[in-house]
């Protein structure tokens, strides 16, 4: 088959590989239908997953069919169509039975990291009956692949954790694809008043599309002053930190009012200070979260019953033969307003 | 000044009354710019609410314009347009501390029931600091006069206690003004699914206007079928009782799911068999409540917002002068397809 | 083996019956060292409960040695020490995956009751990966089978959905084994006061011993009026039923304070009345659950660190070989005084 | 009378004060029968908190009988003995109607700050109906002393927003009075492990005394390597930072397990570096928080039920006359061993 293949830093190549096989009785094979590119992918391509060694088919998102079951796997059987979650899970841990998937003893994100993932057109997927989700009769597959991380993970790290309430006024930091997947969300509680930060105005624009009630273009250095004064002095009841530097987490500190949270979604590379000097008497609560992708059942029926369009995260669409220049249209967001894409694997496959 | 005033079962007249005067320190008087009339408004002039006796000025929900406040009213000064809840609250007492305003040791529903209420050109209103809020610059009153009692009643003792969550299945029973308050207010947590269920299809009609994703007549006596058919056999998630008779209660009780709730906002007035032969082992919830109108800010917040239109509930208009006419119109709701209507004093009152 | 068979309304014997084997690779089978009887196995033997049907072998709760596990079992191996829940759960389905093992789809509460049960010297386990727990070295043997179902019954049904909390205060109606045993687990909460309801004055001593702070014999049928005395005419926090029949449902209903719960933990066989024309405007909440053991790890840690020591459950031991009069002492608990009592296989067994 | 008074950083002195008298109907004037001298008093003499001016009266713990209402104040009379809390809230703003009472529009933590103290013979208490508690009859008055801040304080920021839960494990960083108030009331849940950390041994045998189940000195700088040890590599479910400096809140951050929570206590002065790098995947909660004293009324309930001795936490009793000794006692904790202490004014005073 073909499979885009990570050989170390700045190195990646469609080739052909094996067909993954069966290797446990809890494994399923799934012919993938569709993928998607995921920032992740390129901070592995950069050198910084050290989890994931030279050789592996990346990838860790994705639709497609069940080709084969193990013994134990009771779920599911050929034919079934499925959605991939990005987070493998044995549903007998002590992390597991907490619904904390993401730190499941034999799983957590391990597709396209520790195993071979998902950019080709066959992935072995571990915990079978745990890890995969049968999409219903009539539902848009495409829709769905937006459910196998980057919607989980706007959800539950930034509108879960960020405690979103009707009424309530929220702020998001980064409008790149994980920042509009929590502004998406975060409309399923009605707040008052979702204001987007960005430096880059097409962004911006976007997610006034997407339902942002107002924009702030933090290039010029006062974004904390102008959303202090959009909240009336108060800050914001909900902060989500999408992009994963300092200065971004720092700006979240600022905005954030007595009583509110901060809930990180953004993959942070150093330190950051915490200035509690400030904070220590302000009532705030801190969150991180690794997504656990188990919202995934209500996320499914909140897309079958249209409370929420995933498709409007999918920009581009390439043939897995194309993948190349799918990443390259993905690593230069900024010129081509990328926010996800699927490849779709060559007709005629075995 | 004009009152209706309560003269025993059956009885009321619309008549010149003494304006009332500050009694306590505490106390606000509240010229009434629009008020409305309430399904216990009826439940009184049968004689079921033996707390209200002859003489009294009925009405429990309004907006207007503070007239004159006491000197320990801190919070609010003459001019200033109210909101008037129709619980009132000290914030004193354990009750409120713990935001449970109802249970108010010299509190809770006491407006047009113990003390007289606002359905005239002014009424005292006591713990005025707690139990008014100012109603923003720009905010449409009549839209806020459904936050005096209805809408926080579908939210609180229905929505909240009923745990409605994105992508939960929601049944409401009763489609009359307080369950499609409860409709309306669902929507802020955006449910997969909201049915109704009603024996006037009339009522359903609106309900479906009002974002019911499904309906159910039950003169047939097949609604719980119905429901379970619809709902794949598991029932509901959250079922909302807003008549408040055994039989609709019952309803409630053999369609709700395993782990789900009943919510119950209707006013009983006999026992109902609890069907613990078949509910004790199913992990169900059952709540009541009298509204504590604690959600009062945050529903503000959302109508001003645009996350919901009160309007919605407003059917018919009259002024003062013809609230009699008012109560006709609202007693026979199922031919007048009345739900809520607000009554405008006389111009040039004193 | 020596298995204790049911044969139908009042009819059990101790017989031989051939070992169980593994007929699912997620089986396990374990050699008991220690089970006990519960209330449970005399409904059935009263004909209470059709799902278990003549020829089962009885009992739910237990500890014993893994002797063979399938295949597809990876978290126990021959040898290793365990406790068994009551309630067998796949780990897999919808139910599972939110932690209400309860309702598992292929599972629940299925030992002794549709499957061969515990009160034999093997017992075959499904599930078993997620339906057995490891005991830790140097743990009491004795104590753990408390934690097959009692503890975690009186804890998860009682005092979690009871909410108790420091400094409230606590009636339990019923001070027979699970009341009891709600009573113990309450204590993790540090309530100002449990009251314990029973018509039986032994218990009621029994009950003080283990922690009551007060003891009401309900025989003179005051029982509503003196809590109310003994807690300002404000009622309880939480008031948790452990009959299961109308007459103390209803003292529940009577005693419960104004926003307080109602937990019920009782096996009920009729509808009880619910008084909602006097608690629809009480903001209480009536909880019902059959037991998931969700919570058998929180209390396998609190039994090791001594916080609860449920020895004190443990009242008579009897042989394997005398099971049949440790049913006749438990059937007669009132004269016997038992509470529960486990049965220790015979020696040399295969 | 006599008062202790703050002349600026490093000065005060114990001398003669006007009495204060009602400024607002809604202040009380107590006459101090004990109070206490915190942590926070030191930091105000070092020069810490410039809303503290000179001239100011110190102190904002303590108890004490009613001299004198306000014609606004219902709830108490002459002569009721009372709790005073360190927090002043005003029980109307939106703060208030949330029970975050710290950050009252009007009050918070005004009393020996912005507005005269208590370490006096007499103290003016602003909303006084909401920021008085009436010692029931019987109670302990020197124990309810440490109810004004530090058990609050204690139970509050560290206890409640640490999650603490049966079976948990516990790790509190600071065995002075703050971190010991947290060992006392984290104990009302039954945490199967509290480990104290400290540099200072006679603490740590304190804190065994208290109920720690472990204590580890961190002066060899290995305090997180044993902690992992004592986990078994997973770290501590609840985290309590209780001393206010980077070094040991970066030790939180090494030792709080996978979805636990970091509990922030101490009163810090400078930012310390939050290593998202390596806690952004970890599923962890920070939480600050300023007492709001709104579990009082439950603190309360458990001292009376003796579910709690905060009498532990007293160790040395001077007369008024003689707190210049107090403040030395106490500022020289190390060598006097003093946690807190109290003083009696002087007899006779008018």
């Amino acid at each position: 088959m073909k499979a885009l293949i990570y050989h170390g830093p700045g190195q990646k190549a469609l080739e052909d590989h094996a067909v993954p096989r069966i290797e446990k009785p809890t494994d399923a094979i799934v012919k993938i239908t569709k993928t998607t590119i995921c920032g992740t992918d390129l901070h592995i391509l950069k050198g910084d997953v050290p989890t994931c060694a030279p050789g592996r088919i990346l990838g860790h998102e994705g639709v497609g069919t069940i080709a084969e079951v193990g013994s134990g796997v009771t779920g599911f059987a050929r034919g079934d169509p499925v959605l991939i979650s990005c987070i493998s899970s044995c549903g007998k841990c002590e992390y597991c039975r907490k619904g904390m998937y993401s730190h499941c003893a034999t799983g957590g994100w391990i597709l396209g990291n520790a195993i071979d993932g998902t950019q080709a057109e066959y992935v072995r997927i571990p915990h079978a009956d745990t890890s995969l989700y049968r999409i219903p009769t009539g539902a848009d597959e495409e829709a769905l692949v937006m459910l196998s991380d980057i919607l989980p993970t706007g959800f539950e790290c930034g509108v879960l954790n960020g405690k979103v309430q009707p009424g309530s006024t929220v702020v998001i930091v980064g409008a790149g694809p994980i920042g509009l997947a929590a502004l998406l969300t975060a409309q399923f509680y009605s707040p008052a008043a979702i204001i987007m930060v960005d430096l880059d105005d097409n962004r911006l624009v976007t997610a006034t599309q997407f339902g942002a009630t107002g924009v702030v273009n933090s290039s010029d250095g006062n974004a904390a002053a102008t959303i202090l004064k959009l909240t009336d002095g108060r800050g914001a009841d909900t902060v989500i930190e999408a992009v994963g530097i300092p200065a971004t987490f720092e700006l979240c500190e600022e905005i954030v009012a007595p009583g509110g949270v901060i809930a990180n979604v953004g993959v942070h590379g150093t330190s950051v200070p915490l200035h509690l000097e400030r904070l220590w008497d302000r009532n705030i609560t801190i969150a991180t979260r690794l997504v656990d992708t188990a919202s995934t059942p209500m996320l499914l029926k909140t897309v079958c019953s249209h409370q929420i369009d995933p498709t409007l995260l999918i920009t581009h669409r390439f043939k897995l033969d194309y993948i190349i220049d799918a990443y390259e249209t993905f690593s230069q967001a900024a010129q081509t307003r990328a926010l996800k894409r699927w490849s779709m694997p060559r007709q005629g496959m075995p």
